[in-house]
């Protein structure tokens, strides 16, 4: 990751100025507010803004539930109850903001996640930055051969070497014309005064997808356990997924019971259909079961083998 | 508005704990923070949490057009463009949460505002309280004779005796056939032990449509100002613009820039048809045209007069 | 459920006039289109329109998938692959709409469902009918003693007696005083020509919960697959759930695949949290587990328990 | 746009299949279904399945106003009347899908409307085909010296022919790297024994933005009304703008007489702010106001007299 020297006294600024608040706070996450946590090779995750905590979801059930949740002992035990019976509205009254600088491609996944607040840095408007995402040589693999989209081995020697040159020529030269089309300096001036310079909504057609880009991103944390429960997700692809991750501990600083419990009920969990609960009955009891008596077709039958963590 | 003492009480401890922190704050709203408005007869809004404020608009602009915006010379000329051109994104990045009391007819028209967050008091868990909305005199209005959806004058004399004594009677009467069915004490004991008393779930549906209900709800600041367009409007039924109207001065308190261009490009604007732009035209070129010649509908020709100052 | 003779008379119509469409239609739910099926006392449920099939779904999938998908052989099969691993966008391709008459404290419900199309008759604009909802007595139950939002045995003999009364006489008294406030006949004149009549937007006040009202609902099949799981579950309120059931059948003759995938995989599927899997596995192993040692809550156990199909 | 022989096959069966129903039919828009309108150089938009029609929105509306609506003579007038006063409902009930094919900087524009349903071409599944957007030489524009999101001037000469030559050239590099890093031949094999591969998720990040893919997108005749106010209109970016003009003209097709209310009180209308509105009057009045006068900012003041048709 690379801040200018300009984004990190903003941020140091920004980490200055305390002022007081009747507003619910949390000093976990005010420990990490405004900081940039590096993702990838230039990308960086940092919360902004946030709203809310664990008792404000508290407060939202006990809204609903009125006098009646009176003889609820503690508030953990409920935010539990309330993630497992999939009651999602008192988990929507926290809000979180993000600022994250990611690749094109990324970003077009996780926009895909419509319940949220964008803004994204315009290339219409103005000119993009030279940076772009190369994999770091663990993570150039190959294509998967069971599985259409996944990974399969990374990728050694001259084939290794030779996709990496590839990658960064491109993206390099792509860069250059794009900026060449655009005839245009840091300063604004033209670089070629004989030349006009081509439109920017027109130019930045020729970068290349893993160029950065960066947004703010708002959403609530019931929408966002949503998007971690995707995107945290073995299945996701890894650079998608190492933004999730980053996300998640800053969500474990926020809202720690909240976070548990997700973790818990949603990403530790298993969904059993009700052909493999009835295998899994008759497992329980004893009963030696394969896939042909199960009546689970074979790929079930895996899936549900790997979530037993046995063999298939 | 009548708080119990427990509500009270948590109020002035919610305006006791003062913290510090690095996020955006806004005096002027801190200092309405937890307090009720009174509203109606027996309702009130308070503002629970916020998140953002004038600069946060700013920022998220900025971000959407980078370097291209550092001409711009100030943020209060920036929010007025946002604004008159449609660009509602940067608005999405303040978020607001209230805490209401209000009749349930009028919580029926609220939540048709679909984006936004809900937790609200749950009649199937909980028993309501004794409190029903009654009209002031000045508002019980007649049915308008020329709008369907509209009042006409205010109900003079016996009718409007008659017609108060009905909808308070009314009340407590189903009201209190709801506490006979439940057949429960505050202390949550039996009244009648020799009844089992009617499931909650049930019994809520004796209630009349003017009883009170309360609920957290949290949107953004974009889709408030759409709520507050619609509700803080002349058309807007009475009993829930004063709702809109009170909140309306929450927001100028916590987005004064923001809510001063809401006030100028839409409550105070107004938009002109196709038809209506072309004779506005001929009309400043000093024609003098009639519904006739404007091609105009009798019932556009009136409302483009009205909004021209005009008598029709 | 009582058609009124207009209505019966609309609906014949609606199935006379046949068209020839390219678009997808499904014979099944031709059949069923714009027939009311009667749900609770007085309300109904008919589908009016519909987008898409089953076919519709793997059409999308397919797009999404392009080349990859052409050795998926069968249909069926990608559906339920599709429901299984929570792709929920091409289920998003499907819309139905729905007319449905229900009483207002089940509308309160379901509005709470968010992502629809709702068109609701407005009692500010027009007068509602006097028809309320009064349990069957064997849906007359008790509070729960140990569910604070559910039902306990039926209310039996002069208790129940005294409810129906109670629920009857209040429903027909407030709406009297609605019509003798409104002060309007059948065909639009003043009943007495003394009083000025209250406005709609207020008389409609004083009536309880139980009116019916009715309205055009429009959704796409991944939100009604969402609001089906949790409305026609054992959970939710009866006089939901019936509709929630009746709908079902709909869906069944829409999408015949996709709605078995959903009853396989939500309907009659159950989610095992972290510490419930590790329960299962250790049973599974032959290990005999009580609730202590398996380290779930008493709540917990006794739900896995539950959804293992043992006594607690 | 050049369609396979297999599309256009595909598209041939679809007409070719008609069958009955008794859901309302739009004859003109059925002439157009499934066919591919041609949009830039590579792309198109076909309708694919619709939902609904003008007597949609009456129906829907009178749903909402009950007896109320009996004396409206007419439905053009209704509609007029319900797009004049932004009632959105009643239009949610007409639904449209559409296969669009775009570039992928386009799609990153579209995607931004987020109340839609969409399933996009996975390039991590599937791989894209070698196709990508090069403007015609009169849409090369520069970069406009007075707006930062818009263009100047048609570039000419030497500095047209480079730019194309770039783009064109860049884009086929890219292409070709793209598919030797995947190396795999069209029916799945290993173009070189060699070397395994790089993963599909990976290799097309070497792609620039002006790259062909496709979705299917499906929303609600509301929501498409926002989407074409904004994406028909002058100011959006030409390469969107061609697309919206398409559709526009099927759902001219579509909903004839919503369709010419839209463009009467959205796309040709204009919002005059509470400041220009009280400036309009002493116009009209006779007054000669200069910006001064009016107390309008100067930008105000040139986007008043722009729409007043008058030079600023």
């Amino acid at each position: 990751m690379s801040l200018t020297d300009a984004q990190l006294a903003e941020i140091a600024a920004q980490r200055e100025s305390r002022t007081e608040t009747l507003r619910p706070t949390v000093p976990a996450l005010e420990a990490m507010l405004y900081q940039a946590i590096p993702v990838l090779d230039h990308g960086f995750v940092r919360v902004i803004d946030y709203m809310g905590d664990d008792s404000a979801i508290v407060q939202a059930a006990r809204v609903s539930y009125g006098r009646g949740t009176r003889r609820v002992s503690e508030d953990a035990g409920l935010i539990r109850y309330l993630m497992r019976h999939w009651h999602s509205t008192p988990f929507e009254m926290c809000e979180i903001k993000y600022h994250v600088k990611l690749p094109i491609f990324v970003a077009r996944q996780w926009i895909r996640h419509r319940t949220a607040n964008v803004n994204e840095y315009s290339a219409r408007y103005s000119i993009l930055d030279r940076e772009f995402y190369i994999p770091a040589p663990e993570q150039l693999a190959a294509q998967s051969a069971s599985n259409r989209q996944g990974r399969g081995d990374v990728l050694q020697g001259d084939e290794a070497t030779h996709v990496l040159n590839l990658l960064r020529q491109d993206a390099m030269q792509t860069y250059d014309h794009y900026a060449e089309m655009l005839n245009e300096t840091e300063a604004g001036e033209a670089r070629d005064p004989a030349r006009q310079g081509l439109a920017r909504e027109l130019a930045r057609m020729n970068l290349t997808l893993n160029t950065y880009t960066q947004w703010y991103w708002k959403t609530d944390l019931h929408n966002l356990f949503h998007f971690l429960r995707l995107r945290a997700d073995a299945h996701a692809q890894y650079e998608i997924r190492v933004y999730a991750d980053a996300m998640l501990d800053t969500v474990a600083a926020w809202v720690p019971a909240a976070c548990q419990a997700f973790k818990d009920y949603r990403l530790g969990a298993v969904t059993l259909s009700a052909q493999m609960l009835s295998t899994v009955k008759r497992m329980i009891a004893g009963e030696v079961v394969d896939q042909k008596a199960s009546g689970l077709s074979k790929r079930e039958w895996d899936e549900m083998m790997g979530a037993l963590g046995k063999a298939p």
